[in-house]
This record gives structure tokens, sequence and C-alpha cells, in this order.
């Protein structure tokens, strides 16, 4: 499979919806559940998903999050539960979506990118997770079983800061894609941080090992324009559509997600630009340096071919009126000339500005 | 005839939906019918196509597949059948078309491009496929006999696997613009490995044929985008239009594919930007080697020039007032000369990095 | 006036509506009139204008054909029969208008553009052709006598294929659209031809004639897409619009129109990204080609001014301790070292691969 | 203040609306009154603005023409009597506002742009036109006091010709309006012909003077779009808005300048797109010409350097076992040598088509 | 932190809306509250923000503008005092927010970007100024301390000039904005001069920096853009919105405020074309310099390696058979060929204009 393509075709002849076990590893996904309300909060690991069907209906909020999707039974085991629709459960376990928000009556399906920079791959990574938000639940779901972003998240609820154990699952749901995009600016504070050494070696010494980091440099702006210009327009529905799982309150949260959202935007807009105009000074510059050397080389050229004729010229072996070899100071004499035309020219190409 | 334009102006005084033979190879149509209900199913060849009019109004699901759209009479006929407008038949007849979706109110006819990659032409081979969704029937004509994409919906069918039996004519609709949509994947991949090795090549061994493929590959890229880009329209149009002849349960499903499609139009994207890139590196590499050679060959010049001059002075004629000529070591002299000169000029043109 | 305009500026102080007498060489129109029902078809040359009077009110449909619009007083008086506005007259005769469509309640105003290349000039030629379309009568206007494109739809008409005579006027005015659009295949196919015939110059012998040749077609695709793009616009008004002048049984045969006219953009848009194309290539096989040769002759050069300095240093006249000119064998030796030196660099340049 | 910006900032402290004297030379403003109906005209040169007020609630239709801006008495006697909003009477002072038009409810405040060409300063002036449209006046405003492109208009109302003296006061301004967009064809033919002239030159002798008239040329007409496409926008809106001011019988007037600026957009795009074509071959051939003398020159060097070389091989003084010295025909065996290496050269280079 | 990035991420585990003390240096903020209305103005600087609670329901209007957003404390009483939304205070307090206008309600949250030209770090600097209007009060908070743009206003308001002190709240909001926009005038029209100066150099002396100098430039007018850009959305909401919050009468000042914006953007776009402008001719004209300098010194070389290759000749040593060298005039007819060779060389080159 090549590595542009995430999504792989769907095997021919499987019908839509039909979760396939993509699990070579035998991954075991870690599903882990927070029941809370303004006063109480629970949190414990889930070993078999049917246990949170006894969530559903509960009092309070809960908050379910599974890192790892590969392991089909247990994503269908939550679906199975919480009543989600095949395709939404196919859309979970698949990846490689770009941001999008599905409605499904009572229940919101909510897809973000989160990203990270791989230091060994010396690319940006991203990672789809998935958002379930019903009326009193958010499940969230990760690709990846290692690190979780939503550490964070999870103090605060315990810590019972601000007004997120008040709220409902609409401002947790908010809280997580906050933390989501709250990380994009570190990214590109680590971007900025090599633009602004590339603008270094710019003046410095521009080599095509230069050219190919700025390229490499587009090419993540461009993976990462991709996760965050569908977001915006999530984001923009999510405050604007008229749904009753995100109550009126919380649409004013929402709308400062949305705001941060624009703000990365005009960064990866300036960061292109910027590159951009990289780029044609790294070219004029190259194109510059190159031409400085011809010339300079030429004009050597040119100052010693006419030396070297009239050289050739008292090389000649004739032997009658050729007065110049008998003259008594005809030896300095063409030195003086040979000076004389060689400084000429020095001057006429300095003047010309040449070299 | 161009092969640019697919499509031929019409005969001049010819009616509009008048249906010209352009089958000089006097290739027969192949239809196949399959009618079914949740319990049985039928399938059979139809040699006659008047046949199928004991399928309009039954009851049950009925799909009839031609391959082969050039035997006018066979769309005549099914066209009759079914009562479809002479423009809907030429349109199935003519191809080169871009997916579209025209509502007849007691059907909706619908064009898609089935995209295959022809290894000898070395090129993407696009060839409409026509649908005609009823009420309770799914036309469907390919315009090639040969291959087959929709053996594996067919053994769906047969299988009884998923809901496929149970549901509408609209379903099965989807399940076979699906099909189609999925195989765009496979199109993407082996894009995306030519992609990956030609970007070996280029830092490997950048040469003009290089530049050719990157071009083709581009080439190839627009076309995939023209049948793609319409099809997007389409497919929205099927999820928004108020049509009685798609249920609700089914919009669902189209949204699916309309997601797929982005994904698509994603890669086709991601493609162009980094082709784009490819380009402009192989450039700045050719024109970096060509500098590269053209400062090497000009320095050895450059330092043989002088050395020359040197030579030539020495074999001037002069009899008078030539005392070099007749030192004792006059000729070791001038090699240590001819060699300081030469050194000092490497030296210089090292530290210069001019080679 | 330059060729870049055709519309002149309006006399100073002429009120709008005035149509002036562009006719210097007294150009006289010729109108055609045909007369139908389902049964009869009269057709009759009309030398005065005021006779076409007398169709206005009749039953049946009534075109009127008038080629060369120069001559004023026919097209005024054929305006005061069908009651048109002096704004549009002036329109009819000014020529040099993008295509667009004015509702005039009672009768729409059309205006097509209609390519023809013309061989002579290697142009496309744009003569603008307008249609009053009323209730029972079109009337068409082409800017030119000679040429008459419609004489197919003339013939379908006498002929009664089709459904042409049951219709209406409005499917009329449809089959006239249909004609033009028809046409511009054809240029779209020459085009093509000489796109094929460019590409294999491009491969064979990149001059800069080829160079000169993209950019002329490049311009006349720019014509050619200024003449279909508000096309589009005046198709889709055509087909959406609330008139009783067009029913609704014709308007599905207007989106096929339509869909043609997509078919031509389509087309046009794909030429522009191979001449785009061929563009680049052509410039960088330029720059390839000049590369090799600067190449191999600069290697030829870098050869022998080595080997050139080496007789120099033989040719010197030092008179003691030059002990190489009294050896038995200098001069063997010296082809010798000469040989070497150019073997050795002959054979650093093919590794490198620098010829 | 840069030749860029045409307004001034407003002085600090200043509340919007007040106008400030930027007069200078002291300029008079002329005021020219126009006050007629069917039946009757009177003209007159106003020397007090007060005097104005008298037409203000009078039959028939006034116009009132003012020459010269810049005397800030002026304006605000006429704004008072008319009931002007003190910011569009800023708006009128102050100059360099892009088409526009504001609806004060009782009156339209139109700007347009007048544009025409400064053969001393090889450059295209655009100046202000402001226009006020009540329900029986006309109020227009020049920025400059010479020159006066009203003056046909005044004749055709003097000399009562078409419905110009029948028609409301939204018929006079459609009159003044058509008036100067007509003036913009004359301005697109002057550039026209340079274009014409240019591409002479591009074919004969592109020199960098050339290169300066295309970005000259370019920068007029990026200031012509400038002026027109807003214009569009005001136009557009004139003829769709529900004002009484403007009436129905008008509209299809409106509709037709309407038509001509988007003839003049047309033209704009097409004399950009030639242009760029322009630039391109201009670069292209510059370069190719470029190529064409290094290559020659380089093919000389390359035919001499070895024959120098053999020449030099036979200057040696080698005393011993130098057969060729001594051989009966050496000399001219060597000149054959050396035209048969020269012509070998030449015949080579001539296959290749170096030169 | 990059400098690219003026926003940091919020602390992980922060609940939104927190505010955090980013105030290293313990600036202090200057609060300075004016209170009027038509007949009375009182001013004040209020140490202890809590104060300003006394104005929030009194009767006449209050202008309340904080110099410094760093100390938390005084953001977060004013916030208590007029009921602000903690994620409004969060937004005034973090800086780096594109224009924008959030509406409360009962308050509209205004946020417009201030421009200056800082010399020393010769870039333009970005200050975020927050305005919140209430019914009859307007909040403005600049980011730095330093510097004052509001001093004419407050002036204005003191000399109770125009109608400022008889209007409302949506007035006095009004005149902040304009002065801001009013300033960017001045940042325009010191890039206008620069980009004039830089077109001298351009002509005059072409250098590197000199396309440094645009490329410096260019990245300026693109910060620029970014904070007027979404301003003409700000504006437009204002003028558009049912908001009770700003009256009719206001509406018509705003307008005047829009339409300046859009000025400011046409001369941005201005400068963008001519920067493009001036950068091809840059390029073309240092490649056309570089071009001249190269084909003189080929064309000294061409004109030398054939005579030295003459001289060459007759520096052979043939002792037998080499009749020129005893020619009596030998040595003067080889300079006679030479002469007439490099002379006719000369005429050929001149010519073909080849220097």
């Amino acid at each position: 499979m090549s590595k542009f393509i995430k999504r792989k075709a769907r095997e021919a002849g499987l019908a839509p919806g039909t979760l396939t076990d993509h699990n070579p590893s035998n991954e075991a996904a870690e599903i882990n559940v927070i029941h809370y309300d303004g006063e109480n909060l629970e949190e414990r690991k889930v070993i078999n998903a049917d246990e949170c069907s006894v969530y559903k209906g509960s009092l309070g909020v809960t908050w379910i999050n599974v890192d790892g999707v590969k392991q089909v039974d247990v994503i269908e085991k939550i679906g199975k539960c919480f009543n989600l629709h095949p395709l939404l459960l196919e859309d979970i376990a698949c990846g490689g979506h770009r941001p999008k928000i599905d409605d499904y009556d009572d229940h919101l399906f909510i897809v973000i990118n989160m990203l990270s920079y791989d230091d060994t791959r010396k690319d940006i990574i991203s990672e789809q997770v998935s958002f379930v938000l019903g009326e009193n639940y958010v499940l969230s779901f990760q690709e990846d079983i290692e690190g979780d972003l939503f550490t964070p998240s999870r103090n605060r609820l315990k810590g019972n800061k601000g007004k997120i154990r008040k709220a409902g699952a609409d401002y947790l749901m908010y809280t997580l894609a906050d933390t989501i995009i709250d990380n994009y600016f570190i990214i590109l504070e680590k971007m900025g941080e090599r633009i602004e050494e590339m603008e270094v070696r710019l003046t410095t010494n521009p080599t095509p090992a230069l050219l190919h980091s700025i390229y490499n440099l587009k090419r993540e702006i461009i993976t990462l324009r991709k996760s965050v210009w569908p977001l915006r327009e999530v984001l923009s529905r999510m405050e604007r559509d008229e749904t009753p799982l995100i109550k009126d309150g919380t649409k004013i949260y929402i709308r400062d997600v949305y705001d941060h959202t624009i703000q990365v935007i005009d960064a990866i807009e300036s960061y292109r630009d910027v590159l951009g105009g990289m780029l044609d000074i790294y070219l004029s510059s190259v194109s510059n340096k190159m031409n400085q050397v011809m010339k300079v080389l030429t004009v050597i050229s040119t100052i010693f071919i006419p030396l070297t004729f009239i050289a050739g010229v008292y090389g000649m072996n004739f032997r009658k009126n050729f007065p110049e070899l008998d003259w008594e100071y005809g030896y300095p004499f063409v030195w003086g000339v040979m000076i004389a035309v060689a400084g000429a020219m020095v001057l006429y190409f300095r003047k010309k500005k040449w070299f």
C-alpha cells in the first residue's frame, strides 16, 4: 500500500459496514470510563466492552475513551450498546478520514485529526480521533494505543476545576476538541523554529540540502492544512446547527475553538508565503553565485588569451623583416605592451563591475 | 477524430435523440437480468431485449445489466420497455459524458465513469457507466463488453449477505456506485507507487525521461480529477434531493460514498502538490548538476590558460636582452613559477568552493 | 480600430438605440421566411422587411432568418413588426456581444456566438448570431451573409423528420442553438488534431516556431472559452427560468444542449492543461539540448587546453638546463604524456557522464 | 504623499464629514444648471451655489453639473440645498474612491471613475465623477475643471433628440453613466493599438525597453480593471434594487450599460492574457537568442583550440627524433591535417545542428 | 516561542477562560475613564478597576480605555463590573487575534489590529485593540502601554466638536475604529514611498540587496493584508446586523469606514501587483546584464583564439618547404592576415549585434 493513501479499498464483495479485522499484531484496545456529575466521579478500566451498556441511560455524564481501534469486536460491542450505525463504526475502525461531522439525530459523530511530529520519520503524523456525542455521554476513539492527549482533561475532571463537572456532555466534547486544537499550536511553533533556522542557513549557506528541507516543510504544511481546513467547517456547523445535543451556553466555547482554528489557518498561510519567498530567494541566490563564479573565471581567460596571442606572435620564426626581434629592448617592450593590455582590460572590467 | 474528444458532433440534419449506429465491429450487447426479493433470486441472460418488459411492474427488484452500448436497437428496446426519454438513450449510447444526475420524475439517470489503467497505452481509460434507477429496478449500461466490475455485487446478491436482498433498488444502486468508487482507490494506490518510484529516481538519476513520466502522471491525474469532481456533486444531490426513489435509510449509505469521494479528491490534490514539488526539484537539480559541470570545466581552462601564456612568453624569439633564456636555471625556475601560479589558483578556487 | 475590440464606442451625442449605418459596402440583408405547422410548410424570400408583419399573429410557427445585419432599415422594419425594443435592435446590429439572454416578457432575446476557423488568417472567427424567441416565431440574425449554418435545420423542417414540425417555436429555437453548439465540436476536433501534431513535433524537433504555434493555439482557446463560458449561464437560465415562452417539454432538450456545453468546456480546460504541459516540456527540452551542446564543446576545449600548454612548454627557447629537449626520445615521450593526459580526462568526464 | 495613494488620511481630531479645504491653488468650481421638461429647457451658469435651492422642489428635471470639487463651500452649499449627508459631501470632495452606490432613501449617491490617457505622464488618469440622483434632479461633480465629458449629453438635451427630454432624472443619470463607459472603449482601443505595435516589435526587435513597455501596459490594465470591476456591481445594483428613484422603463437601459461594462471587462481580461503570452515569448526569445550567440562563439573556439594545439606541437624545440620537422612535405602535411580536423568538426557540428 | 506565532497554546489542564498572568515585567495597566453627555464631561484616571462599576447603569456615555492588558486582575475586575464572559476576557488578555466581532446580546466584542511601523526591527508591528460596545459604554483595551492613538478622539470629545458628544456609545465606537483605520493610510503612504525608492534603485542599480528589500516589503504587505481583510467582514457585519447596540443613524458612518477599508485593500492589492512586476523586472535585468557580460567576454576570446592559432602556425619549426618564413614580407603579411581576420569577425559580430 502506498504511503499516500491511508484508506484501503474495502475487500470486494463485502457489505458496507462490515468491520474487517485489520489487527495483525493483535493489539488490545484499552477502554477507560469516567462517569461523573457535579458531586461524584468514578473512573474505571473496562475489560469487556459490553459493560459500557450500563452507562447508556444513567444520570450524570459518561466519557468512554477507547485507545486503539483495531480490535473490531470492541468497537462492535460499544456500537451495539449505544446503538451506533454500522457505517459510523466502519469510519471509526478504518481511519484516514478528514475531519467531518455527521448528525445521527440522537448522537453526533465527529472526526478530528490529532497531529504529532515524528522525529524519526521527520514528518507529521496524523491520527484520527473519532467522537460520538450523545445526550449524556461522549465516546472518544484514538487510533493508537500509546500516548494519551486527554490526560489533562481527565485531571481537570478529577480536580473539579472550572465549570467542567457542572456542565454536560457537550462541554466535555468541547474540552476534548479544544485540547487537540491547542496541540496544533505546538506543531506550529516547531515549524516556526525550523523556518527561522532555515532563514539563517539561507543567508549563510544555501545548499541543495536546504532546498530539500524547504520542500519537506512545504509538504508537511500541506498535511497540516488538510487536517485544519475541514475542521473549520466542522466547528462552524457545531456552532450553527440546530441540534439539541449542543446547548446554547456551550456554543460560545465552540466559537472560541473556531477562532483558534482560524488562527492556525492564518499561521499556515503565513508559513506558505514565507516558504514561497525563501524558495525564490534560494533559487535567485544560487543562480547569482554561479553567475559570479563564471564571470570571474571568464574574465581571467579573457585577460590571458590576448596576451598569449602576443607571445605567440613573437614566437613566429619569420627570418626576414621581423624587426622587433632584433630591437635592443624588444623583449622588455613586449612585456610592457602585455602589461598595458592586461591592465587596460582589468580597469575596463572593474569599471563595468564585472568582477 | 482526435483522441481528446470522445463525443462526436451529431450528424447534421439529424433530430436529437436519434440513435445512430456506431457499431462497425457489430458487437452484440450482453444483457444479464437478476430479479430478486428477500427470498428468491432469479438470474438469466436475455437475448431479445423486448423480454425485459415483463420486469417493469413486477414485485421485487430487477437489475438489468447491459454490457456494450453500441448495438442501438437493444438500447432502444430497453428504452421502450421502461419508458425512457430518447435523449437519455442518446446519452447512454454516445458515451464521453462527465458524471451527472438527471431527474426524470419516475426514474433517475445517473452517469459515473469507471476508470482502469491500461498498461499497454500507459494511460488511464475512462469508461462511462450509465444507470437508470426506477422504483423497483436498476438498469446499468457498461460501454465495453469485456470485463465486468459488478461480479462481486452479483455474488453478494446471490449469497444474500448483508441487507442487500432486503433493501430496495436504491440500495442496489448504492452498492454498484460504491463498487466503482472503491475501484478508484486501486488506481490511486498504483499512482502512489509510481510517485514513490519516481521520487527514488529523482534523487538517484534525474533524466529527461523522468520529466516526461512526471508530466504523464500529471495528465492522468487531471483525467482522474475530471471524473471525480462532478461525481461529488452527483452524490451530494442524491443525498439531498427530495426524490421518492431514494429512501431516507439509504441516504446514509450515499453519504458514506460521498465521504469516500472526498477522500479520493483529497488524495488527488495531494498527488498534484507532490508532483509539483518533484518538478521543481527536478528542474533545480538538473540546473545544479549542469552548473557543477560547467564550473569544473571552466576552472580547468582558467588554470591552464595563464600557464600557456607563460610558456608562450619563453617561446618568443627575441635575440637581445632576453636574459631569462640564458639563465643557468631558467627552465626549472619557470616551472616553479608555473606550479606556483597554478597552485595559487587551485587554492583560491578551493577556498571559494568553486569546485 | 484595434483587432481586439469588436464593438466601437457609439458616436458621441447619439441617443441609445439609435442604429447607425455601418454599411460602407452597402451589403443587402437576405431575409428567408419559413412558416409551418404540423401539416403545411411555406418558404419564401422576402425583399421588403415590412412583409414580415403578416406573420406576427398568424397560426403556426414562423422562422425568419436574416443574413447580414448591416442594412439598418431592414433591422428596424422587422423590429417594428415584432415590437422589439430599440436597444435590442442595437445589440443585433452592433455585434461583438458575449452570449447573453434578455427577457422582454413577450419575447426572449438570445445571443450566441458561432465560431469558424479561418484558414487564411489562421484564427478562430467569432460571429454573433442573435435570436428573438416569441410565442409563435423565431427571428435569427446572422452577422455575415455568406455561409448558412442552418441549412440542415431547414431541411429537417421541410423533411418533417422527428418532432420538429409538431413542436412549437421554442423547439425550433432549441434546434438552432443545438446546431451552433454541435459546431463547436468540429472546432475542438481540429484543435485536437493540431495539438497531437504539435506533440509529435515537440518530441522530434522543438523549434521556436513550435513555441509560437503553442501560444497561438492558447490564444484561440481563450477566444473559444470566452464564447462558451457565458453560454453555459444562458442555457442554464433558459432551463430554469419561469418563462411561458419555453415549455416544460422543451426544457429537457435544453438541458441536453447544456450538457454538451459542459463537455465543450471540459475539453477546453483539458486543452489548456495539455498546452501548459507542452510549454513546460518545450522550455525544458530546449534548455536541456543547449546544456548538452555547451557541455560537449566545453569538454573539447578543456581537453586541448592542457595539451596546448604542454606543447607550449617545449616550445620555450631556454638554452641551458633544458634536458628534455636533448633526450633521445623526448618527442615521443611528450606525445605519450599528452595522450595519457587527454585519455585520463576523457575517462574522467565519461565516468562523470559529462558527455 | 506617494503616487499610489490618492486618499489622504483625515487630519487627526477632525470629526467625520468635516470638509477640509484642499485647495491651495484656489480653484473656483464652475456650476452649470440645466432645467428642462418635455417642452422647455433653461441653461445657466450659477455663481452662488445657494441659488440651486430653487430647483429642489420644482417641476421638470434639473441637472446641476459642478466642475472642480476643491472649493469646499460650494459643495457644502449644494449639500445644504439638497439635504445631503456630510459623509456624502466628504466622499465627493475627497476623491480616490472606487465606483460605488449608496442608497440614502430619497437620493442615490453614485461614484464612477472617468479615465483618460495622459500622454505626458504616459499613464492612465482616473478622475472620480460623483452623482447624486434625486427624484427630479441629478447632481454631477467632476474632480477637474478642465475638460467636460458631458458636452454631447448637453447637446442632446438641447437638441431634444430621442426620448431624453421626455424621460425623467433617472434616464439622464443613465445617459451620463453611459457616456463615461463609452469612453472606456476609446481607452481600450488605444491600448489595443499599443499591444499590436508591441507584437510587431516582439518579433522584430525584442529589447529590454519592450519588456518595460509590457509591464507598464500591464500596470495600466490593472488600473483600468480596478475602475471597471466594482462598476459592474454598481450597475447590477442599479438594475436590481427596489428603489423608486429608478423607474422600470429605465432599467432596460441600465442593463445595456451593464452589458457594455461586461464587454470592457472581457477586453481587459483578453489584454491580460495577450500580455502574459507576450512576456513569455519575450523571455523565451531573449534566452534563445543568447543561446544561439553563445553556441556560435563556443563552436568557433572549439574548432581553433585543437588546431592551435597541433601548431604548438610543431613549435616544440626537441632536437632529436623529431622526424616530422625534417620531412620534405611536413609543413603542407600538417596544414592538411589541420584542415581535415577543422572540416570534420564543422561537419559534425553542422550535422548536430549546433550552428 | 517562534516569532511567527503570537498566541501560545494554553497551559494544559487549565479551564478555558482562565486568565494566566503573562506579566513578567509586572507592567501596570493604566485605566482612563471619560464620562460624558451632551452637556458635561468628566475625565479621570482610575487606580482600582472596581471603581468602574459605578458607570455601568449611569446616564450618559462612558468610555473606559485600558492601556496594557497583561495585568490580569484589572481585566478580571472590569469584566466583573460589566458582566463580560470569561472567554471574552481571555481574548482581550491573550492577543494575537485577527479582527473579529462577537455578539454577546447586551454587548458587542470587537477586535481590530492597530499597525505601526517599527523602524528598528524594520517591520510592521501589529497590536490588538479590543473593544466592548454596550448600550451606554465603550471599553477599549490596548495591548501596549506606551503610545495612545486615541488622544485626538479624546480631544474631540473634550472640545465638543461635531456631533460626537450628542451621539451615543455606538458613535464613539465608530470614531475609535475610524481612527485606527485612518492610521493604515499612513502605513500605506510609507510603503508607497519605499516602493518608489525601490523603483529608482531597480533601474539604476539592481543588487541582490534590492531583492531582499522587495521580499521584505512583500512580507509586510501580507501582514497588513491579514489585518485588513477580516476587518472588512467585521465592519460589514456591524453595518448589516440587526443589533440594537448600533443605531441606524450610525450605520451610515460605519459604511464610510467600510469604504475606507476597501480603499486600503485596493491599495494593498496594487502594491502586490507592483512588487510582482518589480521582481520580474529585477530577475530579467540581472539575467540580461549577466548575458551581456558573458557575450562580450566570449566575443573577445573568440576573436583572439584564431589569431593565436595563426601565430602558432608560424612558430612551427619545420625546416623544409616552409616558404612563408623566407618571404621578404612574410611577417607584415601575416599581420595583415591577422588584422583582416579579426576585423571580419568584429564586423560580423557587430552586424549580428552580439556586442
